[in-house]
C-alpha cells in the first residue's frame, strides 16, 4: 500500500467523495460489478512526473493496485507508459479521473520547477531555486514534494518550520534587532531566522540582528547584485518577486543564494496524460 | 458566518491545518497576542472575482470578521478593493496566505471561463460553455461555482449527478441501445443520458436509443456542424476536445447547443490578489 | 472487503462506536480472546434480501470476515442460511446485533417495496415505483439501494441530482415559467426538472415551462386519469400523496407513469434475522 | 444552541450531508439567498413529541434558528403547532426534510413505547417497559432517549454499560458460576451483571451463581409466573421475547419487574408531521 | 492487525500526525526509503508491561510489523526484551518514539498500580484498588485497561457507565433519598448506585436510601473503620482521599472493600523502555 | 472563544467523548437542566500554571464559558483562584474533570521544567533546557507550550521541524559528512541540522562535517567540559542523557548551551487544582 501524509490521505478521501458522493450512476448502470480489467497511464507529452504515490493511492483506495514503473522526478517522453492499474472495472472508471487529476497538477508543477531550475543554472549553477507558500489549498506537501522532484529547494513548508521576519513583525517589535531576538528566544533550536527587507540599509540590519537568511523583496538584478556584494558570505540571500523564465539567467549570474518563484506552484499548466483501458 | 458544502469546510480545516500544524512560530515569538488590527484585499490585476465566501471562511476560521464589498462573477479592476478584513493581527497574518492561494485560484478559474465565453459569443450566442471534471481534487464544488461565477455551464458536478455512456459502457452493455436502456432502468428519474461518439453513425446510434445528449468528441470544426445538421434538434450536442480560445469563435459558429473545456479548471493561471494590513 | 459509500462507511463506523465506545463488558470478561467460531445468518421469514454490503463490512471491521450467499434483491424464504461469518468469537458477539440491525431493517425496505411494485403491477405494469426523500438520516444511500433491490425506481438521491420545482419555488420565482428558466440556466445540463402541481391548470402551466415531470400532488385517482390524458404523453407524469397497498393497482390503472411512496422507507418493518453462532 | 452527544452530531453531518452533496440545485436556481422566512413544524396526528434537540439541530447548523413550544415526551394532538424555525429560506428548505425525517421517527418511537407502557400498566402497574439494542444503526442514544420520551426505563445504552451473560458466554466460561465470577473480577465497579436463561433450572444456577437480574428468554406466561414464584424476589426478572400490545396485561400480570421489546425500536411506524413556511 | 477502540484509533493517528505532520525531515534526506529492518523492545528496568496493542498499532499504520512476546499485565525484569518489529527502516524510525511514548506511559500505570495492589495486599488482602477517573484525556480507556494489567479494579469508564451521586446532585434533588429515587428511575437497568458522603449521618442516610455503595470520602482510618462497622455488609464500601502506598496497608486493615487512588494514573512515572534497530 | 491548534481541538473532542460518549447518567436523572451556576479554578499547592486555554476549551465546548485571571508561565500559590466558569450546572459537572486533568497534567509540565531552569540557572545561567520528543501522545503541542511556560526551550516539535542526525542516519548515509550533505540538500532552507555524537571523535567529525549542532549522548560531566572546550564555539553543543536536579548546576557549569531532559514532560507529576461550584 502507498503510504502518504494523513493530510494527503484526507485530501484523497475528500476528491473521492466529491466525485462519488451519490455513487457512479452509468457504471453501475451500465456495467458488471465483478468484471476485472487492466489500464496504463500514459504522457501525452514530455514532462517531469511527479505525484505518483497519491494518484495510486486513489486507486487503492477503491480496491484496485496500481504500480507506476517511472517515479517521481523522472523525464518521461510523450507516448510513454508511466505505469498501470488492475482491478474490477468500475473501480478502475471510478479512480481514473481523480488519479489523474492528481497526476497532471503535481507533474505540471515539477515541470515547470524543473525548466526553471535549468533557467537559472544558465547562469551560473550556483543558486537554487526555492519555493513558497503559494501553493494550492491542502496540497502543500504534496507540491512541496513535486518541487524536490523537480530539482528545487523547499523553503519552509509552514509557518511552524521556519522564521521569516517581514515589516509587520518588525514594527511590532519595535525594530528588527529586537525582532530576531524574540525569534531566537521562542523558536525552536533548530530552526533558522530570515528576515524580509527591501534595500541595502536593511540589509545591513538583518545581518547586524544575526539573521541567518536574508530575503530581497522585489529588488531588480542590479540591487540583486549590489546586495551579493554587500554581504559578503555573511549571510546567505534570497531573491524574491517578479521572477520569470526569461529573467532567471541573469539573477543566478549575481550569485545569490537561492531565487524563489511562487508561480510553479500557483499558476503551473496541467500535463497530459491519460489513462487508457486494455 | 459564511456557509459553505461540508466538502468545502474540509477543505479548509485542511488547508489551514498544513499551514499551522506546528503554529505560526515568527508571530507567536514577535507580535502582542491581544492586538487588534484590520486588512483589505485589493485586485492587482484586471480579473472576474470568485472564492469570496471561501476566502472569508478561511478567516472566520482563525476568529477575524470578513467582509466582501465585491461579489462572485464582478468584473475588478486592478487596483480595486474587494474585501476587508478585522481580527487579531496573529489571526489575519496566520490567514492571509491561505486566503489568497482560495482567492487567486477561483478567481483565476473565473476569469479564464469568461474569456472563453466572450470567445463562443463571437461565434454567435447560441452556445453555452461547460465545465468537465478535470478539476483540482478537492475543489470540485468550488470551482464549478466559480466556472458559474464566469458565466460557464455546469456539466454533471459528480458521477452520481448524471449519465455519460462512453465506449467502456457501450461495450460492456453490449451496444449503445442496450446501455441507454440500462441506464434507463437504473438511473434515478430526474437524469438525464448522454451518449459519447465519435463519428456520425455513432451519433445516429445515440439518438436510435433515445440518448437526451450526445457528446462529440474530438471532433474538427467540420464534423461538428455535420453533426448539428444530422441531428437537427432530435437531440442537444456538446462538442469536447482540444478546444482553444482562438478556436471558439468557429466551434460556436457551428450551432453546436454546448462547447466543454478542461483548461478552465485544470490549467488557469492565478490572477494576483494581495492582502494589505492597515 | 466489501467496499460501501463514504457514507456508508461513516454510517458502520458510528454504529459500532455507539456499541462499542466502552468495550464489550460481559465478553471481554468470559471469552477466550484467541477463539475463533464462525456463525450464519438466517432469515426467519419469507422477505426480499438487501443490505448484505453494509451487514458485512460491520463485520469485517471487527476483522471477521463475511460471505453472503444470497444477495440483494433475492426473494428468501423463512429458514434459509443467507450468509456466513468467520473470526475471533468476541468479534462475531460484538458485530452480530449492529449487523443484525442494518440487515433486518434494509431487507424490512426492499420486502415492503416488491410488495408494492407487485400491487402496482396488478395495475396493468406500466407504472414505476419511486422512492421519495422521506428516508431515514444517514441512511439516504442504503435505503436508494433497497428499494432497487426490491424493483423500485429512484427519484433523487439528494437536492443536488435533480430539480423539483415546489410552490415556495415558483412564488419566488414570480411564475411557473421563470422557476423552470431559471433552474435551466443554473442548472447542471444533465439535470431534468420536475415542477409539482395540485390541479390540471398548473400541469397545464408546467407543460408550457418545459418540465420535464411533472408531479401531481394529492390528486385522487380520477383526478390522476385526467391529468393523464390532459398530458397526453407531453410530458411524465408521477402521482403523489396518500398511496397505500390497496389502492395501488388503482393507481395504476390510470397509466400514470411513476407512483411514489414514503412508507416504503419511512416506516418498513424490520424483518426478522438473526445470527446462530455454530 | 442545541447541545447533542458526539455521536448524534455527527448523524446530523451525515444526514446533512447525504442530502446536500451538491447543493441544494432548486433553490439555488430559484430563491434569493439573502430572503428570510419562518416556518411551523405541525403535528399532523396524535403523538408523544420526541427528537426535538435533533431536528432544531439540523436546523442550527444550516444557519437557522428553532425553538420548540412542546418538548419530549409531550402528548401532542393532530393539528397542533410544536415548533417553529427562522432564517434564510433557502436554509429551512434544505433542513426541512432532513429534520422532519428525525422527527417522525423518533415521535414514532416514543409513541409506540407509550402505547406499550399503557399496556403493561393494564397489567397492574408494576412492571416496566425495557427497550433493547435493536434500534437503528447510529440512533442509539437518540432512540433510548425517545423510549425514556414515551416512559420506558432503558436497558443497557451499550455492550460496555452492563453485563447481560448468554449461552456462549456461559460455554466459554465452564458454567454460570464461573462466568458470573469472571465477570464481576473484570466488570466496573459500578455494573449490575445479567444473566440469559430459558427455564427455571437456568433461573436457579443464575441465583447461586449471584446474578442481580434474569433474562427469561422466549417464555410463556406460565413459565414467566412460575419463574416470579421461584425467584422470591431474590433476583430482579426480566421476559423477553414475543411480546406483542395484546399480550403485556398479561405478561404485566404475572409480576416480572421488566419487559423488553425490540419493536418500540426497530419497527415503530413514523408519525405524521410536517413543516410549514409562513 | 491490532485492534483498538475506536477512540484509541483516533489517539493512535493524532499522535503520529503530530510528529509526521511536516514528515520525517533527516531520515527522508538520508536513508534509503526501501531499506527494510527490525528492531526490538526492551524493558530498561523491572516494570509491569500495558499498552502493547496501542504500541504495536503505532508500527502498524506506519506499514510495519510489531509481535510483543510479553503480553500487558506480565512482570519483566530490566534487560528483557518484550517484542520484535519489522519494516521499513525509516518507518520504524518514525514509529519509535511515539510507540514508546505509549509503552512507557501506560507500563508506568500499570506498574503503579501493582505496588499499590501489593500494598493493600499487606493489609490483608480483602480489599481491591479502585482507579478514578483522574485520567490523561485521551487515554481513558486505555489507562483503565493498564489498571486492570495492574491488578486493580475499574470504577466506572465514564460519566455513564455507574451513578455517582456528590453533594450537588443532592442538593438538587432535596435530599440522598430523593436523588437516589430519580437515579434508579432514569438510569439503565444495569447501573449501580454510589453514594458520596463524609461522615457515619451520610453513611446512614445512603443505606437508607438504597445505595448500592457508598463512598467515604477523605476519611481517616478510624473513620473508615467506624464506616465499615456501622454499614455491616448492608452496602459496599469506598475509601479515597489521601491515600499513599505507605497507608494502603492500615486502610486495607480496616476492612473496607474498595480503596481508590488518582496518582496510579494522574502522577505514575513513565517506566524505562527503549527501541533498539539491529 | 479559546482558539487552539487543530491538534489541540481533536484532543480536547477526544476527551470529551471518552468521558460523556453514554452521557453524564447521574447529573441527567438528578439536575435540573436548565439551572446555571459558576465555579471557580482554585490551587491546592504552589505551582507554575499553563493549559489555560485548553480547559477553558473544555468548558465552552459544553457552552459554558471560563476565564482565567492567571496566565501561563504565573506563578501561582496554593489557595489562589486561578479562574472561574460559568454556564449551566450539567455543564460545568461534566467538564469540571476533563478540564482539571488538562490543567493539571500540564501545570505539573510547567512546574517541573521551572525547577528545572532554576537548578540550571545555579550553574551558571548561560545554559538552557531543551525538551524532547518524549511527550504524552496527542499532547506534543501543549507540553511543548507548557515547557515555554516554565522557562524551556522548545527542541524540534516533531520530525519535520528540524534534523536530528543519529547513528542509524550517519550507518546509512556511509558517514556523517554524506549524511550532512544530503541533508542540507533535501531539507528545507529553514532548518538547522543537528548530530548525535558518543565522543571527540564524533564532535570533529559532525563539527568537519558542518553541523549547526552537536547533540552529546550520555557523557559524564567531564565529557562535556572536555566537549565545550573542544568546540570551542564552533558549534553549538547539547548533553543528553541522565539529567537530574541535583545534577543539572555541574552540568551548567561547563558551560554547554543546551540541556536535554525528558522527564519534564515523560514524568512530571500532576499538581493538585480543583474546581468549585458556588
Amino acid at each position: 500500500m502507498h503510504r502518504l501524509s494523513a493530510q494527503a490521505e484526507r485530501l484523497v478521501e475528500l476528491a473521492l467523495e466529491e466525485d462519488l458522493a451519490l455513487g457512479d450512476a452509468t457504471s453501475e448502470a451500465t456495467l458488471d460489478p465483478a468484471a476485472a480489467g487492466e489500464g496504463a497511464f500514459l504522457a501525452k507529452e514530455d514532462l517531469v512526473l511527479a505525484g505518483t504515490a497519491v494518484a495510486a493511492r486513489v486507486l487503492e483506495r477503491l480496491g484496485a493496485s496500481c504500480r507506476f514503473g517511472r517515479g517521481d522526478g523522472d523525464r518521461v517522453r510523450g507516448g510513454e507508459e508511466v505505469g498501470t492499474a488492475r482491478g474490477r472495472v468500475t473501480a478502475l472508471l471510478a479512480a481514473e479521473r481523480t488519479a489523474l487529476n492528481f497526476l497532471q497538477r503535481l507533474s505540471g508543477v515539477a515541470t515547470a520547477t524543473r525548466r526553471a531550475v535549468e533557467a537559472l543554472a544558465q547562469g551560473g549553477g550556483r543558486t537554487r531555486l526555492l519555493d513558497t507558500r503559494k501553493t494550492t489549498p491542502g496540497f502543500r506537501l504534496l507540491e512541496k514534494a513535486a518541487v524536490r522532484a523537480g530539482g528545487g529547494t523547499n523553503h519552509r513548508l509552514s509557518l511552524g518550520d521556519g522564521i521569516l521576519i517581514k515589516d509587520n513583525h518588525v514594527a511590532a517589535s519595535g525594530g528588527v534587532a529586537e525582532a530576531v531576538r524574540r525569534a531566537r528566544a521562542r523558536a525552536g533550536a533548530l530552526l533558522r531566522i530570515e528576515v524580509e527587507v527591501v534595500d541595502l540599509a536593511g540589509l545591513d540590519a538583518a545581518i547586524a540582528a544575526g539573521a541567518d537568511l536574508v530575503l530581497l523583496d522585489n529588488m531588480d538584478d542590479a540591487g540583486i547584485a549590489a546586495a551579493v556584494a554587500r554581504a559578503a558570505g555573511r549571510v546567505r540571500l534570497e531573491a524574491s518577486g517578479n521572477m520569470t523564465l526569461e529573467r532567471l539567467p541573469r539573477v543566478a549570474a549575481t550569485g545569490v543564494d537561492f531565487v524563489s518563484m511562487g508561480a510553479i506552484t500557483h499558476s503551473a499548466r496541467a500535463v497530459d496524460l491519460s489513462f487508457e483501458l486494455r
